[in-house]
């Protein structure tokens, strides 16, 4: 038996999410269906993050495994030839495979990873810029800077993260999450939020993207987001930020 | 009567090109659909140049002229606010209005056209970049830049460009043009075709920057696209690049 990893880059535009379903474009669909072909037997894969319609990634992680005559080192090859991304292409489908890699029997995509990054991109100005309308989300008022990157580093650690979990995600043991680093960084006009952590509550880093954002417009005071943290309630924090400003941008499988 | 300039930006993906159709999203309908609303009268507006689906528009020009209430001033923030991407959007549309400003009552925007430049982008690396599948052409073999820029070089000038008119176009009086520059950069994976003339054929810069694409490949020599331009025959010329690839970058009134 062959076990492999492999590391994928999808638009999620025109993606109803990762996750498989009948009657839907998924991105998890798109692969078995591809990898079914390629190594004639049923593949089933396994992501490392869920993410939901409109999301993107440029890193997310998958694994499969199977009795297959393929070489792994023609995977990569083969798998975006079938995806419609490979080097014959005259406009390239939406997904596209970086990598893939033989890992040992015991590994697993979702339960081996120990952490990730996602990357949320805000582009703020007064006039939209309609080729980034499914790749960031554009706030036309001006936000503080200063005051995100206060609050952001209040929300770094470890706590209870219920406030910023909204419902109808999997049930889970517990809300108390880590988040190691947010990094706040401003090029142009874009502000880019970096959220790295040990695991993350459904829409939480959308959460707390809508919540930096009402903090970098005033309506929230960086000591508010305090309160909002302790109150363990979803009704306290701001709106969930849209989904296409939202990249899964890395999985660690070591020590992060 | 007000006689009123706009100046548009959009993203051709989604659209059925610029020109009005039956059933059919294209930019002119979408225009003249919100501008109709707005000015509460039956507007039709006439653009300088006609894209064809999938090409994209950094600066069409299109004029309209009626009798209506709402003072120029007001058009832009009005026009994109009903168009999906004024600063409410969370989610902006693929059409926004730059500029809308009062011009002479015999202003018409393709007539006063004095010139047009279009950009290409063709993206030179073996590997996908999904997120820009529908902004440039992908090409996957290594392109010499220094073949490209001699050919482009003799494409310049005033030449009949027969052999780089597509069929399906308006039929047109003389098939000679002007093309005053060609610029070629490089910035990283990216290689621009910037083609500049008084007026062009239908699908003619598709069909020079096909055509340099073979010549950067070795296919075709720079002294064979002179023979190309002579021989007034599209049969010769290089394939028509993707539309993807494509922008209508800015129209000049003035003389160029």
């Amino acid at each position: 038996m062959k076990n492999v990893l492999l590391t994928i880059v999808y638009d999620g535009t025109n993606f109803f999410g990762w996750q498989k379903q009948p009657n839907q474009r998924t991105v998890q669909g798109e692969l078995e269906k591809a990898l079914t072909l390629l190594c004639k037997t049923s593949i089933v894969v396994n992501g490392t993050g869920r993410t939901d319609a409109g999301v993107h990634a440029w890193g997310q992680c998958a694994s499969f495994s199977g009795e297959f005559g393929i070489p792994v080192d023609r995977i990569k090859v083969a798998l975006n030839d079938l995806l419609g991304t490979g080097r014959k292409a005259i406009v390239p489908k939406d997904v596209f495979v970086k990598d893939a890699v033989l890992v040992p029997d015991d590994f697993h995509a979702r339960f081996s990873a120990k952490g990730k990054t996602y990357v949320y991109r805000i582009r703020n100005n007064k006039d939209s810029d309609i080729f980034l309308r499914n790749y960031c989300y554009q706030v036309a008022e001006p936000l503080n800077q200063e005051l995100i990157k206060e609050a952001a580093g209040l929300l770094e650690g470890t706590h209870d993260f219920k406030s910023f979990q909204a419902a109808g995600g999997e049930e889970k043991e517990t809300t108390v999450r880590t988040i190691s680093n947010i990094g706040i960084e401003k090029e142009a006009d874009f502000l880019t939020i970096s959220v790295t952590g040990d695991g993350f509550l459904y829409n939480m880093v959308r959460i707390i993207v809508g919540t930096l954002v009402e903090v970098g417009k005033g309506k929230i005071t960086p000591t508010e987001v305090k309160t909002i943290l302790e109150g363990k309630d979803r009704q306290l924090a701001g709106p969930t930020a849209p989904a296409q400003g939202l990249y899964l941008a890395k999985v660690y499988f070591d020590m992060i």
